[in-house]
């Protein structure tokens, strides 16, 4: 288990991370962040820090951002994730967030996951576009090794032919993972997905297999935001999937409980 | 809706087709089909021809196959699905079985295609290897055009860099299908997983994401099988496994039911 | 080598088979096949039975294209390669058709391999859409096992996450596929590229890597064809590459005598 | 045109950048060195800075072997290519190396691409695993729009399902990124293929489709190497493919004074 605040990834509780792609505002920051606690959230996820895969993207508030996040923690008691793209801004990132972000263009840089091994935060490793289980594994050895073993891994979907949606959700990923290794799982369905009508039946899908937690993207007004739009639920979405969920995730829960080998053994003759 | 039977397929019903990958021998058939009718199943898959992969490879016991299919269907009421890998074979299996199903390696087969638009049985038609879902439909479709509507589609996993699965299951593939056409979407978690361990828990992402319902093998010594005995689940697993999914089932009948655009849409503000 | 008429393929001299993808007219196919006889070419290619990829495409002209092919044949002296698609045409094909052609969503077709394997034709096997080499080689050997050793391998590209074009040329293929199989190997650059402005560049490529020769689609008029009309020469484009082409070969065809291991082993200190 | 010390890359000549993956030892480096250069390399490749993909993996010598490198160029002339992986490390580099790399997992490092952009030495891009040619000119520009317009871009193999080779050389590729960009390319043969009987093939073809030059890992006692031993040429070797080399970049120079637009336009009717 991995603790975060008065909380814990991996140990039973079924943890979901919900925010914007990019934090743009301390409204649109806020809002959203009343939304998803209310909603039964327990993570604030949003970017400052931003991928800049074209030199005219939006790069993100920064400084500002990571600011605005700490606020909205004060305010809804959530806690809060945030990408870091480079170890230089490794120690100033730890100061305002409780895991740190490993996104999937970085899941193979190197000196960032070294960088990260020094942090004392928990670190959340997504599994690179193409990348195989084993190589997501590896990765998290060289956090590992470097020092800090509190990782969290992420299925956020690979790339393949597919063009229906973003990417193809490797559902298989949650179990496999969860069997050879002790390390939580969290899905992330709006990446995967692409387009937010499949973020629901994603998680549901998520919730059954085992998964220790979500990611999702959450917008007040997704036609409007700066990046992943078509992806982002509204709150009142997110607030619907959370209770669509709730007796998938009690079930699994229970089923857990009575057989912990069930989940992946299949029962025995 | 494809009627089977005094049953249909993609009606509401969950509907399990289990069975061995090949028709060994009466002993291992019927033994399977008591088995898995007792469990629940409501169709025995079974293959009498098999697709010749290698010059060595066994090639199933064809007529003599069909025969013990038909038998073990006399014997249980259970239906009957076998693979049809030629159009001239297309007559007489359609002589023994209730569903004509299309493998994996022939969704491009256009002969064979245009044959089963021609015959009276509801198709099972495995979307290829790598095939895109556009490409799966469009296969579909000409079935359809040759004058047999009765199709059933089957996600089986796509074939990715990943090896710690034998394919890389497209659960979101169920919810695209269901949204753009109106056929009946079965999930074939053998195939994906290629470890019987993984049967189970993807047979349960299935069930919530919106399936018709599942294709699993199932032999009584998976050991001594002829062929995919790693997937195959034993006769007890198959029990196990189909008390284990019975409450998941229920419970995305019960929220189709309330919220019938819930499943994709997610719900709204 | 693999006889056909009156020379051979894999014997030394680098074969090149051109014509349109589907024989549309009596017109169409004479003066292309005058053309590329013309400009060295030695064997006419051009679809009489088309694959129906969808129910409102072209299918063909069928026998008729097939009397074309023979027609055009006898005024040329071109061999004629054209493609088989059904177990049930292999006779009719067998009676006009130099060599039988495997498309690349028939690889794994057991039974047109087997078919084929009765045939006294030479056989050119298409690699299928993301088929490894090794499974290239297993649908040969079905061919060769079911009586029929005379195989010609085709590399032509495979369905990779690149779109600049069609499919991605595996011109490793070539090499790799001479050193572990007797059999001749030859490239169809057209479906690699899938627009002709690249046909030129890649059919060198194949030239200098020790393909026995080429396969590639050339139309009189490419805007007025009714399939692959984008990646098609001009009667004129081909000749210019045909004498573009000859300095490579040669120089490549002098490299083999003086040191026949050179291409693969590169080599010793 | 880039220029490299008193010569360029993409003004004509057929430069060709040779040495081991990693600096081992001076002995290791200085032997290697003096044989390239013998051979006709312009350009000394060699890491000092290594990928840790395992906490285990040899993390290369450092500023140790960049002094090694220096101390190389001085004895032989060549110019140096060495891999950055850091921003961090981007001034320290920059002082001893001619062209800084880009390894293919960093393709995508934006923070590290944006420091490039800040340093006045030529860049060599190469291609990520799966990326597209679209996503590689993507990052050239992030590095040209931070400043640096030095760019050289690197075609090494993508991965796709074929095991044959370690990765696929997309030889397409070189035509396209000449067509669409005007920056000079360069293929990696030895990374593509992954085994070192295929570089020599690999590299004619990269010469007849209009490469700028070649990458080559060349190392003198190849079973003894700390990385990519499987891959790398003797210093005979590479003699032996230099020789064989020469008459086909001589041909493709020659047919692109005579037809400059022939090299892709395949010539007019």
């Amino acid at each position: 288990m991995v603790p975060v605040g008065n909380f814990g990834i991996g140990g039973g509780e079924f943890v979901v991370m919900a925010g914007p792609c990019a934090v743009e505002s301390e409204a649109q920051l806020l809002q959203t962040a009343e939304a998803v606690a209310a909603a039964g959230a327990r993570i604030l996820r949003g970017g400052a820090y931003k991928p800049r895969s074209s030199p005219y993207a939006f790069q993100g508030l920064v400084v500002e951002g990571l600011k605005l996040l700490r606020k909205a923690s004060q305010a809804t008691g959530l806690a809060i994730i945030t990408e870091v793209m480079s170890e230089d801004d490794v120690d100033l990132i730890a100061e305002y967030a409780d895991i740190m972000q490993v996104g999937t263009r970085s899941m193979e840089n190197y000196a960032l996951l070294e960088a990260l091994g020094g942090c004392d935060r928990p670190v959340l490793l997504k599994r690179g576009m193409t990348a195989t289980l084993e190589e997501l594994l590896r990765s998290a050895q060289v956090i590992a090794m470097a020092g800090n073993p509190q990782i969290i891994l992420c299925e956020r979907g690979i790339r393949t032919f597919e063009t229906a949606t973003r990417n193809t959700l490797d559902i298989a990923a949650v179990p496999v993972l969860k069997t050879v290794s002790h390390l939580p799982v969290i899905v992330d369905p709006s990446h995967a997905a692409g387009v937010r009508s499949l973020v629901p039946v994603l998680s549901r899908a998520a919730a059954v297999v085992g998964a220790d937690g979500l990611l999702v993207e959450v917008h007040p007004t997704p036609e409007n935001a700066m990046s992943d739009g078509n992806q982002s639920l509204t709150c009142g979405e997110f607030r619907s999937m959370m209770a669509d969920l709730r007796p998938y995730i009690e079930l699994q829960q229970e089923s857990r409980q009575l057989c912990p080998q069930l989940l992946v053994a299949g029962g025995a003759d």
